[in-house]
């Protein structure tokens, strides 16, 4: 069978690398590497095998090469230049970043800092977060790849917002914590080895730009969710704790919302009560895992929400959008 | 001048290490060892210097020795054990476990899951939390050492408990991270190494044992304070982010009412609005670093709490209550 | 395609685990869980999917259950004791102990501290590098499958000392470095979070038992081969700097030789001159990574060797020699 | 008693951060921060206490405020550019970068890769190895604080090739781990978190310019001597692994010599046979820790040698060089 040849901007980063691990063991595509700056690398350092050759990152590459999609795991700025040559080559994208995420470009403003320099493809770009959004992702041209904290977010609160168990009233608390890769690759000090180990910080406290994902998916009001952002001295995963107030009378109820939501779900693992995800469960994986506390005398909830950033979180995700608008197994490659 | 004599029992430890390594620089103490246990070391690394010796752990070497004070960095039932024979001995007793902390017999049945031995040494014990019970500590013969995470939660909330600037009906929430050292010395596969880095996990979700202790010291109902126990991988350092509603209008005035607390006070430090402490600010020494974020709109209130778990949360609480207890300069040995 | 049955003992261990999860993507076997002693674990903590069933570990459910091969992921005292019965019951037994490596009883005792109780075994054994001993594997039936400081050893030094580069008169240095990982996974204080994290040690000096198992392979002689084992504070990973005096001129020089020996090994890798293997590398790959360095004017060599110890140095290694003694393609489940 | 007021410039580095760290406890000095390049800080982080002003880095300021010694804290170039003015205005240098350590202007080119741009100053110059240099110390001017790595090694080695013990003719390994401090504090690709953690790699292998610095004190040839510099994932220490052939025909006997010639030290500790120093016995101390092992039966020996990079490889070792110049007691600051 021939594989349909895709391409991957930004390979150099933690995203990309991941895409290229992942995509190596796909049965049905072959990865080709476009090269966006300047090529850098000044000599191999492996001897034999292994060499990347790389083509320009232009749409007409993209139309010589043959490419069906092009990945682009680059900076939110970087999508906005180089989607609309993609696409008018012919490829469909899947942009890892934020820059077509947030709906109208007054909101990618606010949050992001920045004027959207594309606002019509804003409108046109799908959100693929597959179990929510699942019947819209096959037609995508333009596929907006979710938020790392917003993926582990929203698969938790989606099925309890939607079921009304939760007391909004209350407030929800997303207290998130996330390895090190999630800030990128390229150097600073706040990543820098001697400021992380042996350290925990908070670094964004409810004005994190990927709270309005969660806000646009989950329904929830800004007033409603207060997220903070801190970094683990790990370098991948996710783990979010989530507390509310619900009506729900055990832990039981709870997740038998979820066992109704995710039971045809490949990506999604619940916990039994009394057991809780951690990172190690989902590192290298693309798979969400939930768990469920719940104290009956008070209806307090908590919930544990883990994925790896590097995967559910982004590359692995986006190879499952990739399955789903190119007709492909939903899990090829992520199992 | 000469120095007093104070004994520590439990010094293999990591809160009894800590408490060698505050007490060897101590103007006007010299610590002794008590072997608690059968002596295991079968002979010394080091060749020259450094060689302890230990004098046996009971009330007629505490006697023989005229040990002024003696610090019991052991679990509780091993402090409930010892403490009667140290205190008949006239020593003053500093207890690090949590066996003296809770009041009452059945509160510590409840929640430390066992029968409480000394029932009637319980009615004397001093809680020192320093900053908050000062005018008891001088005074106190058995001194119970508060928890890690109760120090660094207490700090934080009872200022603004006490100021009734938090919207108790809405509920807070504690979201605790401690560094391994707070789970003791003795190997066990949760602080093994390979399950523990690259890793993040919440262990204690709603009941932790150290929840009594922040509402019996900020008078907050169950209720009202959801606390959650997880572990980073590293070795020392607690943060706590403490989520509430309140009716302060902005982080300065919420500073405000925590620097009116904590004028005097010399091991707790306060950052500045868009300022908020981690871990590396506070490893190694015995502050509490405070910092706020506020949500003007909507009331939202997001305080951050930092400490060495093994020093302001255990060895260096200790040595300063113990300055307290004997009449020393408060910082002595601490800055 | 029917696939072939295979057993793993051991598998809570992280070499077992490494098999699991190896062995879940292969395209020729079916891993079945054996369990050594009483089943321990009280409950899933996975609510759904992953539940794993185990068969008790004897000869008589390996021959019902009709295994092909059965993978010892156990101490040597342990592999002794079962080898016997898996051997009888018609499996093909790969051992990853250090029970069946050393040729006679005598070496044995003398490096394992307590006597060989299956000397017979012993002589069957095959000694399992496949880069050097590929024409035995084939018909083995009781492999000993390497270890992991050997096989970074050897693969970086036969290629030399067959070809006679080595100035042997002066001794080769054999600096070893390994990932806590290699200790197992009993819990023990050297091996505890605390104690790993922010340390690094030397624990065995010149008298390590891998020791043997080079000189053996490579036909050094002791006094010409000093070997030091010391613990990273990483999960994984081996990585050994080896130096020596060298009659080769160049870098290139020894470079030629390795990849004369190596053109068609599909797990050695080498990298060019003026780079040098990391553990990044070859972290849950089944690569041998080798890097040369060399002083002309003095004819020092320094070779940089790196595997993952609980791959190509242990469970990655048993699977290529399963691949081997079953006649599945060398490299299946391990790309 | 009036302290006397010492400079710092390079004080946002790790080896600056220590010298305040010290300098703050220090009995007899008082210091004071020198900004050298524009002061990029815009506040304070910390509400109350701890706000450090700074003053110009010029002769004039040096003399203006009565500065009796400055510490740079800086790159050799920076250290070069900034020297002569604070000599000028009276104040004694300690330089902790590699300006002024390699005695001639060609051995400075040769091994740092640019020329010396203050060739007169080179021969005033005097190397602060206390336990080998201290009577040359407390007259010097300009004091040449030692590297780290050359501080591990000349300890272990100097008492051992004085007494003529080792056999020159087989060479000497030294395999040297530096925990990322030992880089700087400039980001780069090569100390991010991401790239470092789970990682160790070798980083220079035989060319490292502080190999001259062993060689100039220790008496070694070039070719004797075979040094590499790798990277622990850990924040700070060097361990250094030394390999050698001896005429000693025990541990002991080579720990007598080190006993004789360290008896006095207040910084050099030895571990008894069968006992080897790690990185956390040395940790945040001026210690020096030397082990030894000893195969009789072929006269191999290795001898590990610790101390932490920042303490006594950097900025312990410059305070102890200042208390021996400034005639203070060698070890104040420093237990």
């Amino acid at each position: 069978m021939n594989k349909q040849r895709v391409g991957i901007v930004g390979h150099r980063g933690y995203s990309g690398a991941e895409l290229i691990r992942i995509l190596q063991h796909h049965a049905d595509v072959e990865p080709v590497l476009l090269e966006h700056r300047e090529k850098t690398d000044t000599g191999a350092a492996l001897r034999r095998g292994h060499l990347r050759t790389t083509i320009p990152c232009t749409g007409e590459a993209v139309k010589n090469e043959g490419l069906t999609a092009v990945f682009l795991a680059t900076p939110p700025e970087v999508s906005m230049e180089l989607a609309p040559a993609m696409l008018q080559a012919g490829a469909r994208v899947i942009d890892l970043s934020g820059a077509f995420r947030l709906g109208t470009p007054a909101k990618y403003a606010a949050w992001y800092k920045e004027p959207h320099t594309q606002p019509e493809l804003l409108t046109q770009a799908v959100y693929g977060l597959p179990e929510f959004c699942r019947k819209n992702i096959a037609g995508a041209r333009l596929l907006s790849n979710p938020g790392c904290y917003p993926t582990a977010a929203n698969l938790a609160l989606l099925p309890l917002v939607q079921a009304g168990v939760i007391d909004r009233s209350a407030g929800i608390v997303c207290d998130a914590k996330s390895g090190v890769s999630g800030a990128g690759r390229k150097p600073s000090l706040k990543t820098s080895f001697c400021e992380v180990t042996g350290n925990f910080s908070a670094y964004s406290i409810l004005k994190h730009r990927h709270v309005p994902e969660v806000l646009m998916i989950s329904g929830l009001e800004e007033r409603e969710f207060s997220f903070t952002a801190q970094l683990i001295p790990i370098d991948r995963g996710i783990l979010e704790t989530i507390y509310f107030r619900t009506t729900a009378s055990s832990a039981e109820e709870l997740l038998a919302i979820y066992e109704k939501c995710y039971a045809d779900e490949p990506f999604v693992r619940l916990y039994n009560p009394g057991h809780l995800p951690d990172l190690h469960g989902v590192a290298h994986t693309n798979f969400c895992d939930i768990g469920v506390t719940l104290d009956a005398s008070t209806g307090r909830a908590v919930v544990v929400s883990a994925i790896d950033n590097l995967v559910k979180g982004a590359a692995g995700q986006a190879v499952q959008n990739m399955n789903l608008m190119l007709g492909f197994p939903e899990v090829e490659g992520l199992l």
